[in-house]
């Protein structure tokens, strides 16, 4: 057996020691330790659609006969499966040729290989906070900062105008990141406030990257399908951020793409594509035969997020001290507890709180937020299960807030 | 319809500008060119292997019921699959336990991700040259740079001696990343070489990255299967890249990992893996029956490649003036032809030859080069279809390189 000397410092990278672990991921231990002790958790913490997924998925994907090779697809994403998405996007008043569509593992994969290809070291994004956390994770791989746009709960989680927006911008600013509707927040952008901000992206020479993954569902009928990429003039500024995971329910399927008409991002991204191969070939299928799915379901699913929304409003509003602004999208609102800190909240409920054997989890708000100290009274709540588990999963919140407070 | 005013020139990141598109590619539109004009073309240039997916991996998937949702994957990989790779190791001599693998989309994924977690802007990571084109990129998106270690066909490619090696090492090095078998020089490292580049890395507290996706494939019986991962006292320094890919014949399933004892590496990545959510959960399914299909599988497998390698060196060795080493393992060999410049002579096939109605096409060999001018007279053959279609295109390899020289 050899004999090796005694080791150096092993570095890992800056950039990987400023990315945070999950904050969810935190409190898995004890959630699991909850369970083994018998206590049933109502989830308000998870962004996992119980809808099912269209039969269709899976049965395009029986289809592959099981005795060939599953061989990579092409890089830039399967044909028939762009050419589904760019019908989609025809239906919604967009209009895409193939080269403008990139199909990636996921919208995640979409936002990485976007901002590796726009950001250098200390290039700045500016987030409306609160924001989607993994969006920091994303950001940081390319050596790229958050400036957070502060928008507070009390004021719908309204952007700033764009004096204050213009003020944020320095020499380093490269790209505005927006969620539309947003995650965690709900908020579904007017079209004068995508107007602005299309205003001050070409202004500025900036890029508008638009995740708009939760698109199909605005729960005011006004609101339509709202998308960045009807607006005129931003062919090179705009990178539409998209995906099957929440449209179809299909989370697990990772299918998304990148859209932008800028020929040197679509370049850009297009390197990444090719170095990873390519994406899942059966899931490409699956999702291919998604988008020819009965455009019914889009308003099915929504109306029944609408009903679960209006379960958690309607909760929520009866526990004493605790503010939130409605969604108007998304599956998610932001709430301020009445409780010092939700973190310490979260971690009472999974060791010191049941009710008829059971508790619940959430989301706490500090990871939501770059600006330190924000976010620490509030939590996201998620409705993603069936009307009478988030029924009961408030009511449980509300018990646990009144405890949590009587305990000293 | 608002206007905007002139945009300000848009900036691409850096590190995707260094990067390159595939070299693959750029022959793309001149094939599809030559096909419409009837054109039948003999493909020596992908690594796609034709061998049929285990059927197991279809009906894995089958077995998933059509009623319910695609979820989420945990962020590390399902248990199911990850106690199947614990398993497959514990085969090859190898202990793990489960937080010692990360599931990723393939073996891209991990490498993206490895080097996003262990290199800074300006590191350097030490690559055998010729290498497999996309470690550049992957490299490259972390900001680092790749030091190539120059082998030489004349040798079989075998890697440089200790003293050497250690000559290259800069207090910017940050690891050395090796793939073995190589793509794509089919070399194999004997023991005596896995230990050196131990005993460097120890010395020098590198990190080795070892890409083992062609780990089942080596031709001489006494190579058995060689991995790293046996050598004693790495395990702060060593990470194995692994993949279904080739291993199984399934690269459409993306199904790779990152494998390392080394708890701040592990804790690195698992921040990129959380960021993007989870793999494709049908194509973990999949992937998880395929490490339980029979063993013999990889026998059957090796014994075909093994002839495909047979049948390419025989043919070769039939062509004046062309030199190649004959490869140990897996499914590509690196030959210098007799011609002034490999990359003009596959333009040159595609455009200006053709031998009963066929041509040939093969990977260029500049590309699997960092240091310039090299490979400019070489090629990348990959032996993965049947043996009568490499018979003849390795003829028409000889007929291009005659008429070829002949045309002046």
């Amino acid at each position: 057996m050899p004999v090796y000397p005694a080791n150096k410092m092993m570095k890992i990278s800056v950039n990987a020691n400023c990315c945070e672990l999950s904050p969810i991921r935190k409190f898995h231990p004890l959630a699991v330790a909850a369970e083994q002790q018998g206590l049933r958790i109502f989830h308000l913490n998870i962004g996992q659609p119980d809808l099912p997924t269209p039969s269709a998925f899976y049965d395009a994907i029986r289809q592959v006969p099981n005795d060939g090779t599953v061989a990579y697809a092409p890089s830039p994403g399967m044909p028939e499966l762009i050419g589904a998405v760019e019908r989609y996007y025809r239906g919604i008043g967009v209009d895409l040729s193939p080269a403008d569509i990139l199909i990636t593992t996921g919208g995640s994969e979409a936002l990485l290989f976007t901002c590796l290809s726009i950001l250098d070291p200390g290039s700045e994004v500016i987030v409306p906070e609160p924001y989607y956390p993994n969006y920091a994770t994303f950001i940081r791989a390319a050596g790229g900062v958050i400036r957070p746009m502060q928008t507070q709960g009390e004021n719908g989680f309204r952007y700033a105008g764009r004096e204050e927006l213009e003020r944020m911008i320095t020499s380093k600013t490269r790209a505005i990141l927006v969620t539309n509707p947003g995650n965690p927040t709900g908020t579904v952008l007017t079209q004068g406030e995508m107007d602005m901000l299309a205003r001050v992206a070409k202004a500025h020479g900036l890029y508008l990257i638009s995740d708009e993954v939760y698109r199909e569902f605005c729960y005011d009928p006004q609101a339509g399908v709202p998308t960045m990429a009807t607006l005129p003039g931003l062919e090179e500024n705009l990178i539409v951020i998209d995906s099957v995971s929440k449209r179809f329910s299909a989370c697990g399927a990772r299918v998304g793409c990148a859209i932008t008409k800028n020929p040197l991002v679509q370049e850009a991204i297009l390197k990444f594509c090719q170095a990873r191969l390519s994406v899942a070939t059966l899931d490409q299928i699956g999702a291919a035969a998604l988008y020819d799915t009965d455009p019914s379901l889009f308003r099915q699913a929504r109306a029944e997020y609408c009903r679960r929304r209006d379960v958690v409003v309607q909760g929520l509003r009866q526990i004493p001290g605790v503010r939130f602004t409605i969604p108007q999208g998304a599956f998610y609102l932001m709430a301020a507890l009445p409780v010092d800190d939700t973190d310490k909240f979260q971690q009472w409920l999974l060791t010191e709180f049941a009710d008829q054997g059971q508790t619940v989890m959430f989301a706490p708000g500090a990871p939501f937020y770059a600006t330190e100290g924000r976010g620490v009274q509030e939590a996201r709540i998620a409705f993603v299960s069936s009307p009478p588990e988030l029924e009961r999963a408030i009511v449980l919140l509300g018990l646990g807030i009144a405890a949590y407070n009587a305990r000293r």
